[in-house]
């Protein structure tokens, strides 16, 4: 399934390296790999991203490494020499990647309506299902056991990992990537009290995701209410993330696992949303912010910047005294504005030692 | 799939509204669908159910418009006269949905055992598996690719989504809807620690979902360790819910995404769940409470009411600082009760200046 | 599909246990299951393994019950003595299980590749993807709809429930248990940020989980970026649990539902984790370690210990109060330590009423 694998002067051009071998070496040879430098076999190559790992360069047994101009001279086997060896090992990682790759054609087990328009040139994996007037464009894999409704369409070279499920009347667009067991679609939480019961509010709307979109396994999309709920071009959410209904995530932001996002909020562009964050509904987050792990974030971001929440974790004893304590921070500060009154006016009387309660 | 759609005077009809037609409009128009007042298009019925969207009234282009009798005389276009718009909406979206509807028949890639009780009218997806003894009533619809295990039963007009898993013996009533990747009866978390390893608990009970119950995508509702996990008539599961074994959860209570619920603990009726919530094994909490987002809930709730936890985020540089003091908060508390007796002493000797240390 | 039931004779020898029968018993009794004291029918087995419980022995109904020898003469009906009545009963919900068992075979529906090695006493159920090169060992069970990539391996008697997902290269060891929509070997959350961008780094890695592991549904276990994701032996993870790329997990260490561990953290052997838990990435956590529910673990953990944070609920009213005062605990700080430093002053200047501002 995997092509041909380059030749040291090859994965040179390819990344736009600069190829200084060492003594003895060929830029014939093929690597077998990428890996850390102080992981790397003989025979793979390696890459210097951060001062921290310096110390591994000496002794390192690959092959090759992608270095900075400055740091090739320490580097005692063959230099890659990159201005950026971090983005250089980014694209490095897309020729040595080992997701099994699909050949067009529909696996007979597959169940495709005979309305879906899918060009020949896409994979339908076997047990996929392919409701009626869906469109799946070129060179899109659609993995074993998943699921696309009515209506929905699939970009080009856009792929479902296998048991993906996409609701009726989605867009995916071109070069997106879905984890398994993603559900995009499924109706947002929408229900409105009546005599303590609940109507359900069926959800009309759909999804809409851009291109170059990347979702994890085990996240959810909901469709919108009434309207789309939207995902911005370059998007990367991460696995158990929680998009409800009518959210919109402007383009690259990023999200990490278990973040979630309540109904029609709004996240800018350029966000980082770290792991486990929750961000409640109506509120917006402006473009370029960045929200620190587990956050709860209760109202509108207005400016960029790093936002937090949450208390320091420490032994369950220590934090036990403490938590208590937070039970009773009004009480404590009502006892200080108390003491602080006190002793002003105990000073101002200087000294005089009249009771002053 | 759709049936033919209302004429405004059949929707008036069906919602139990008075319909005052606009100069010129005819009760014989079809509507194209709903939206909110200032997306509609023309041909779209709208809402006006919060006094906040008041303003978009005036320069709707929806063709007609749910309001009170009091907003009716402030209605640009046709009215339809309710006395609760957002409950007419709420039914109007029944009328306006967009899921497909499947029609009876089992597909020929579905796997069904023989010994499984089938009724004629219910839909059966392609890839769906049906194990012996299951049972599935009326006019329900399971979609493709789920798993309904050994001796389950689903209700009458159920309906369950693609790659739903129902695992051998539970019971799901009628008119519920789960949706996709659900996974329901899988093993409670039970292990007996010995020798510093875990022997498994096998969990032997099931899970009893009553009527009209819906569950979000991707939740999980374990089965019980001896007896069933409950879930009461009419509750409304979010995405990504977790209910452990043996919980229980009393009827028409709802739970926002990613809230969970630790084993044999027990949620009244008529609770309000926020998202993320946590709440603890064995606790209860009591009809007609609320819990706001992200809280954990660590004992006995006995009285209704709202409850929370957690910290106010802000920019990450405030609450760094004010975060460390969280580990000194006991220490703080000392500090205070001490200040206290000290001035409490130097007031009461009346200035003698006695260092009482 | 379940073999014949033991009669209370044969129970007492699967259990190792001393056979006390009741006057009229009889130890060719087949019991008919297992249940707690108090809902125990007449017929079934039941337990005493806490003090709490031990009010309900005098009138349960059970046939039999496992009890230690000190409270053998407590007990109503037959006794099945032993050192350890928990131990005992755990190992009893074996006997009594109700999942179906599954016979070896290939459903015809199963897309199997003729490359992969399935070892012919293992029961690969319908809708089930394996791709080349997998192996699967002697009476492992795949369970409906489920998705093995290329190249991956499952281990002996392990069993996979319904749509599990295991992507290419990933392999699971001997008498593991993996539930529903569970996936493992998913790509890690890693992308370069460029230009405001994001470059994919492709997750080279794959997934290693040792023998007698247990996972529970809808949980993720990211394959490594380079190198392997690795879960120890005997390790219990719950459902809804988020495992990211690198991370290691020590043998026989137990994470509850929805705890989540960030990339490349390290958890030692025989922790346990409890529910809501968040451990950010490349810290480790010690051997033996307990955290708390709800915790987010920040940095590392050097020493065995529980561990804690967030803070204690109340109602929403308190809390709001309370929670307003952690945004100015370091105000509130900085005042209590002028306060100290006044009063200090005022103290030492004995009562001389100079005003120290």
């Amino acid at each position: 399934m995997k092509s041909a694998q380059p030749t040291l002067a090859q994965l040179a051009g390819l990344l736009g390296a600069e190829l200084r071998l060492a003594p003895g070496a060929s830029e014939a040879q093929v690597p077998s790999g990428l890996n850390t430098l102080q992981d790397a076999d003989v025979g793979e190559v390696s890459f210097l991203a951060s001062a921290n790992y310096r110390r591994f360069l000496k002794n390192t047994r690959a092959c090759a490494v992608l270095v900075t101009s400055e740091s090739a001279e320490d580097c005692p086997v063959s230099a890659l020499i990159v201005s950026n060896p971090y983005h250089a090992f980014a694209r490095a990682t897309a020729i040595y990647q080992t997701a099994p790759q699909y050949a067009p054609g529909i696996a007979p087990s597959a169940d495709v309506h005979p309305d879906a328009e899918v060009h020949e040139s896409v994979h339908i994996g076997p047990g996929v299902v392919i409701e009626a007037d869906v469109k799946v464009a070129e060179d899109a894999v659609i993995g074993a056991n998943s699921f696309v409704g009515a209506g929905s369409e699939i970009g080009a070279r856009s792929r479902l990992f296998p048991s993906v499920t996409v609701y009726h009347g989605c867009y995916i667009g071109a070069d997106c990537t879905v984890h398994s067991n993603t559900v995009i679609g499924a109706d947002g939480f929408g229900f409105a009290p009546h005599d303590n019961k609940w109507i359900k509010i069926h959800q009309l709307g759909g999804v809409e995701i851009a291109d170059e979109v990347e979702i994890g396994a085990c996240s959810c999309i909901d469709r919108g209410a009434l309207g789309n709920t939207v995902i911005g071009r370059g998007v990367k959410i991460d696995n158990m993330v929680q998009i409800a209904h009518n959210v919109q995530v402007g383009d690259y932001s990023a999200m990490a696992a278990c973040s979630a996002v309540a109904g029609s909020a709004t996240i800018g562009k350029h966000c980082t949303i770290a792991g486990g964050v929750g961000i409640v509904g109506h509120v917006s987050v402006a473009d370029f912010s960045h929200v620190t792990a587990r956050t709860l974030v209760t109202k509108s971001i207005e400016e960029s910047g790093s936002y937090s929440s949450g208390t320091p974790f420490s032994d369950s004893r220590s934090w036990r005294r403490n938590a208590v304590r937070f039970g009773q921070l009004d009480q404590m500060s009502r006892k200080l504005r108390e003491l602080e009154r006190k002793l002003e006016h105990k000073l101002h009387t200087k000294g005089s030692g009249s009771d002053d309660i």
